[in-house]
């Protein structure tokens, strides 16, 4: 039977939501697919729910054909697990925690480590029980600090979460390659540009990971890519140092005057203008060492300062160092951190002051100073000699100052080298579809997960786990297929196949209309008949624009001569064809 | 393609859960159907979710055929609805309550009568629109204060609840009525016995309210039935009270001694010794007046204590007396109670003392006084006198005391009549699959979903709520469907259509048990193959007994002749086939 709209649970609405920021989000409210219930969490009307059981559809078939087996773990779980792992305290804010009436901790998932390492913990106990790869569709929580975008980022989410198990790491790569193939083969067929970026596993812990990025005007993740085939996420893009340079016979740091020089431009201006090189070169900001003091919080809650050096052209890119100091959380620091810490001169901070050394190995301080990769040994620097007003130019690295280490904390710029020696790189925003992590063994490890080997001895197992946002790329797709009329559905994840409309006051319309949805249906087609009376054709077409079904069949006038006009919602063509030609003219 | 046992993540288990109560919760884990991951929190494991999308689709398909759209709802939902109806207090320590990093308050949705309404106002707006039903399969939250029997009482569970909107009373029967039917068509069709009670709607609100009762000795419900046709929950028994009787000429109360009566049982013994009736009839338990006071908590936190009279040979039964003051809540009364109390002197309350009324109208307590709909004008009681070790004998209600109401607190026993003139009833337990409400327009009224009517005037839409819990329908199959060696389920929500086994060592029965397994799912048949090497005939028989495949094929010694045997696990019975007539010997 078909879907009749006159008692069908949608309305269309004129207006946009006024809390839309983007396309998809506008559409699916305006089209009566989602209705927002709180922040970042959404209600599914009968309409969307038909595309969301589409693309999960899709999903099912290409785990199946990929050796993985559906389960369905709850989304209320008790702390214990999470506790053993630290993600209930490393999730922060992030996680919605709960209790119940016996005062017993609980949270709602925000994924499922845990639980399906303890399941195989349960149930398996040797090397020929494995390799395993088994997955559920199943609605998450984060409690986001900004849900935005509709369904690009909400709190209620419908995620396809995969978790591999396997005694040795060939296995492990195999689980993976099979789930990352099982990915292109899903955003393939569910009409998904995508790129596949190198990604920091961050605080999921583990070796490897990747990202599947749908590149995106309204995406959050911002992506590198060079020509010659490198794409990572800016997180794990990596700098290629300089080579270090011999610094003998280098001169001693000169210590100079340098008032009024509050940023990186003014200092370079005074430079130029006061203390011009001898060669004649300009002073650039590259030729600055910029020390950027952070804050960071640590998991037990100890308060640290850290310094970053790094060259004056660049700046800092907290994405990056969040990843860098992960699980740490980080933060400028703040007025009172300074209050604490005389020995640094806000505004002239550097490494080194003619007393000795400020930052970096045996300070007088002990702060650690973390440097950009570029800060080779021998390499030479303007840069705040911890005197109020007072710079050193000429101050070497690896002679004057060592840090502590390196830290990949500065911007990643269109041009910068692609680590791998593929050419320079390009910038790009991208909305993360899907991630696929080798974890290894910490969980397995944490959890107790082992299994006897060939030779009888207990092996822990190395995990994977694999990613896809359901309900996020619902709302992709919407965001790439749409004109500004409403949505343009591929025919993959299309509610209906066809949209028939009876259009005008003759009851012969609607006869027709009737008879041909009832032909289609039986010819395997899904329609939707917008069968409602005394609504005028202007109306019908413009929801049906809106609605985005790819066919749209008009039985108006023409029934008259026999004849219907079939329309085609992505290209517009409007094709007349014979009432009892309709089936054919859809292809079937 | 066959499901591989080789490779399926299931794992039968020898030994019962220590934590099964009931046969489907012992035999669902063992045979690898579910997990627990908390108290009444379970995932569900591959050959579980099969089992649950079977059911799931015979109720989408009857749900379609009412008429009824689905959608679908967040569980994680926002207080302010619940506030509005006095949800929010009144589910008391059953919600699970939390709250997100902005501190708003949030719950996890028991069930959903409040934003469907809200959703239905926000799309609506005429009684054109009505009537509607939608529904959803969702998974629901109960903090149950003790979870049992697997998943016959979870905290997590999942439930079809369907809801209803019309304009008139008449539009809700049609609605009520069409869900009832589909109610009674899902049932057969699952194979489940179930008997349609009167229920009281309790907590839900509203007018009309019945119950699906799947009998079952595991059931918590009690419920009761006569030969005439009435069927009721105990809750909502009604007593038929006797005709009132004169009590024009009846002797005055007498006060008499009662030492050591602490109970009805040593009062009628004392009555029968020291004062027999005249006309040498002896006391029963029947013509004592038991007074039980208890204590309400109102929502508003106020407690206020109650006295209910009943006659001494009946009990007080606390799940209709639950009902009876619902919402408030309900418990004996303490000695803290009784000590702010003076007036009742405990062990010889009754409602009058010589002093004048205790109890009820115009009573110096001011204590409210309900009786039992027994204690009709006219009939006279022994009962406490309010003095220390004395009863008074002859006190005639409506004479000597008037009650301010009457309760329905008494238990029900079988034998009692039915209120419906159809006989004797009797008593059976039942676990609870289905339940039908007429909501009427308490819902409505709270949240304001009004329509224009036909005259153009606002009128408040009438709702019902319709739910059935999947979840627990599966363990009830398989609470009926077992045997002592595993389950037997029936073929409609069987996870698999067939169980093919290859015994022995030979690598022909695992050629034959593939060939077979392959030629079953070409014929449509849903194949579970057990293809692991190395192990008994006997373990494998054990696994397809505890499995419960309705249709068990083993391929073994007889492939040397050409044929297997099929076995219907539910009958026993084996039957000898020739190894390409396994099809047709299945009903292919």
């Amino acid at each position: 039977m078909p879907t009749r709209l006159s008692n069908y649970f949608l309305r269309t609405l004129r207006e946009d939501p006024a809390d839309a920021e983007v396309a998809s989000h506008r559409l699916l409210v305006r089209a009566g697919y989602i209705r927002r219930q709180a922040p970042g969490v959404f209600a599914w009307l009968p309409i969307g729910l038909r595309v969301k059981a589409r693309i999960e559809e899709v999903i099912r078939q290409e785990m199946t054909a990929a050796g993985a087996h559906e389960v369905h773990f709850p989304a209320l779980l008790p702390r214990e697990p999470y506790e053993v792992t630290n993600r209930w305290t490393e999730y922060g804010e992030g996680l919605f925690r709960l209790q119940d009436r016996k005062g017993g901790d609980y949270l709602l998932a925000p994924t499922h480590e845990e639980v399906f390492t303890l399941m195989v913990k349960d149930l398996y106990s040797s090397y020929k029980d494995l390799p395993l790869t088994i997955y559920q569709i199943q609605d998450k929580y984060r409690d986001e600090a900004r849900p935005r975008a509709g369904l690009l980022r909400g709190r209620e989410f419908t995620m396809k979460d995969a978790y591999s198990f396997d005694v040795s790491d060939a296995g492990l790569d195999a689980s993976y390659q099979a789930q990352r193939d099982a990915y292109e083969r899903i955003f393939t067929r569910l009409g998904l540009d995508y790129v596949i970026v190198q990604a920091d596993a961050g605080a999921m812990g583990g070796s490897k990971s990747e990202e599947f990025l749908h590149p995106s005007p309204v995406g959050e993740d911002t992506f590198v890519r060079s020509a010659g085939g490198y794409a990572a996420n800016v997180e794990a893009y990596t700098t290629i140092p300089p080579e270090p340079v011999p610094f003998d016979g280098l001169p001693a740091p000169l210590v100079l005057d340098s008032p009024n020089t509050p940023t990186i431009a003014t200092l370079v201006d005074l430079a130029n203008a006061e203390y011009p090189r001898p060669d004649g070169r300009p002073w650039t900001a590259a030729d600055t060492l910029k020390n950027v003091v952070l804050a960071l919080t640590h998991l037990d809650g100890t308060r640290e300062l850290v310094v970053v050096g790094l060259p004056g052209d660049r700046d800092v890119e907290m994405k990056r160092v969040e990843v860098a100091f992960a699980p740490a959380e980080v933060e400028a620091a703040t007025e009172a951190d300074f209050a604490g810490r005389p020995g640094l001169v806000k505004g002239y901070i550097g490494p080194w002051s003619p007393d000795g050394a400020v930052l970096g190995e045996e300070s007088v301080t002990g702060i650690r100073f973390l440097v950009d990769p570029r800060v080779v040994d021998g390499t030479e620097w303007i840069t705040g000699a911890n005197l109020d007003e007072k710079h050193v130019f000429g101050l070497v690295a690896g002679r004057d100052f060592v840090a502590d280490g390196i830290v990949e904390a500065a911007d990643v710029r269109a041009g910068d080298p692609a680590p791998d020696g593929s050419g320079p790189v390009e910038l790009a925003r991208g909305v993360e579809i899907g991630h696929v992590f080798q974890l290894g063994r910490k969980y397995a490890d944490a959890l107790g997960l082992k299994v006897l080997d060939e030779n009888g001895k207990l092996a822990t197992v190395t995990m994977g786990s694999y990613g896809i946002g359901v309900t996020r790329i619902l709302a992709i797709i919407a965001e790439g297929h749409h004109d500004d009329k409403g949505l343009v559905w591929p025919a993959a994840v299309a509610p209906f196949d066809v949209h028939v409309l009876a259009t005008g006051k003759d009851d012969a319309v609607f006869a027709v209309g009737e008879s041909i949805s009832a032909a289609l249906e039986a010819a395997g087609l899904d329609v939707l008949y917008d069968d409602r009376p005394k609504l005028s054709p202007g109306v019908k077409f413009a929801d049906a624009e809106l609605i985005g079904v790819p066919k749209i069949v008009i039985a108006g006038r023409g029934i008259a001569e026999g004849v219907v006009e079939v329309w085609d919602r992505a290209s517009g063509d409007r094709t007349t064809v014979p009432i009892d030609g309709v089936a054919a003219a859809l292809g079937r």
